[in-house]
Parts: C-alpha cells; structure tokens; sequence
C-alpha cells in the first residue's frame, strides 16, 4: 500500500502534469497528458445494482500500470440547458502519459475482464481523447 | 502574476483534490470536485485560424475567479474504434469546487464574452458536468 507521502507526491505530480492551475493559465500553458474521456449509458439506468457495478468496474482500472489518474463521476445536478447532456449514468476520465499508454491499456487483462464482465450492463459508450491543444 | 511557489501550491491542492492517483484508488476514493467537460465542433473543421481563436477563447476561461483548473485539448491519435468520437475540434474541462461554482462562472462576463465572440464558430457544443461518484 502507499504511503501517504508517497500519494502526495504522486498527486502533486499529476496536478501540475495534468491541471493547469487558472492562474498559470494566463501566462503560459502547462504541459498535460492524454485524456481519456468515457462515458457510459446503463441499459438500465434505474437500477442501482447495475451503477454500482458499473462503477465498481470502472474503478478497476486505476490499477492499470500506465493510468496515471482518474476521476469516476456521474451527472451533476447543474442547470438544465440544451447544451447539457446529463443522460449519462456514469464517467471516467483516466489520464496518461501520452497516447502511447493507451495501447497497453486496452489490451491489459483487467480493463478485458472490465469489458467482460460489464459491457452487458450498458447500451452506449462515448469516448473521447484528447490531448493538450 | 502568481509566482512559480503559488503555482506549485495551488497545482498540488488540484491534484490532490481533483484527480485521485491510480495507486490511492486501491483503498479508498479521494474527493473531488465537479468536472465540467465540454466539446466544441467547428463550424469550418479545417480552418486553422477558427481553431485558433475558439482555444483562446476556452483559454480566457481560466481567469474566472471559480475555475480551479483547466485542460484545453484537441483529439488525440488514438486507435480508431467504433465508440470512439474524434469528430470534434476542441475540448475543455474546467474543474470547480462544487455544483455552486458553475452559476456565477456562467454568469460572468469573461464567459459572457467567450460566447459573444466564439458561438458564430461552433455548429454543435456538448456539455457534461459530472461530479464524484
């Protein structure tokens, strides 16, 4: 298990790897890595058991030895306008070093057994990646 | 202009906050706040100079006072696969603290004026706020 300085250190990497904080932004862009946006439909999207399963596997990958980050989400209860799709039931942004880290990550066993065993739970996937403009 | 120790700080606390590191998501779950992912498609995809000013425009966002952080990006080069969208032309997310901060980051001006001058762009733009689950 880490330790909590290790976390730390390892957080602290992927936040300015990753995030450009708003306040750097203004004078110059900080390098970050590719991420992968998903986003999943349940077949059916009442079902509690279903989310938590789906979710329970998402969480799954972030043993992936290249997935460097991940945030699981689902809708926020933001304002309803027409831009805003919150017909999702569940997200994940993974991020990685660069598009090379992809690869393996689809073919690891563990994101296969993700597929396995929770593909059956959703009737839509979106993906999109994205790397720093 | 923040100095490079604020940045640090600051990029640290966003990544302590935002994005649980892989290894921290093998015993528990790091709160994060909400995640606002938008993608943009140009209304002429191959001009270079539309791009331009539609990511500097995404850029000017980072000033908003709730913003926390950012990532500006454009699709990557990933393998081609049917749930896959590589179709659009710029993506951001914006990461605030709570549901709360997305109402005045909508009602601010500097947002006020990045619709003013880049909605003529953009043919299509989606919206999805996730928040932890």
């Amino acid at each position: 298990m880490p330790t909590r300085r290790a976390f730390l250190a390892t957080a602290a990497t992927l936040g300015a790897a990753t995030v450009a904080s708003a306040a750097s932004m203004n004078s110059a862009t900080t390098p970050a890595p590719l991420v992968h946006h998903v986003f999943f439909w349940l077949k059916n999207p009442g079902s509690k058991a279903d989310l938590a399963q789906l979710l329970a596997g998402i969480r799954s990958l972030a043993a992936i030895e290249t997935v460097r980050g991940i945030h699981v989400g689902v809708p926020a209860s933001t304002e309803k306008r027409d831009v805003v799709d919150n017909s999702y039931s569940a997200s994940e942004i993974l991020f990685f070093d660069d598009t090379a880290g992809q690869k393996p990550y689809q073919d690891h066993p563990l994101h296969q057994k993700f597929v396995a065993e929770c593909s059956h739970l959703w009737s839509k996937v979106v993906v999109y990646d994205a790397v720093p403009a």
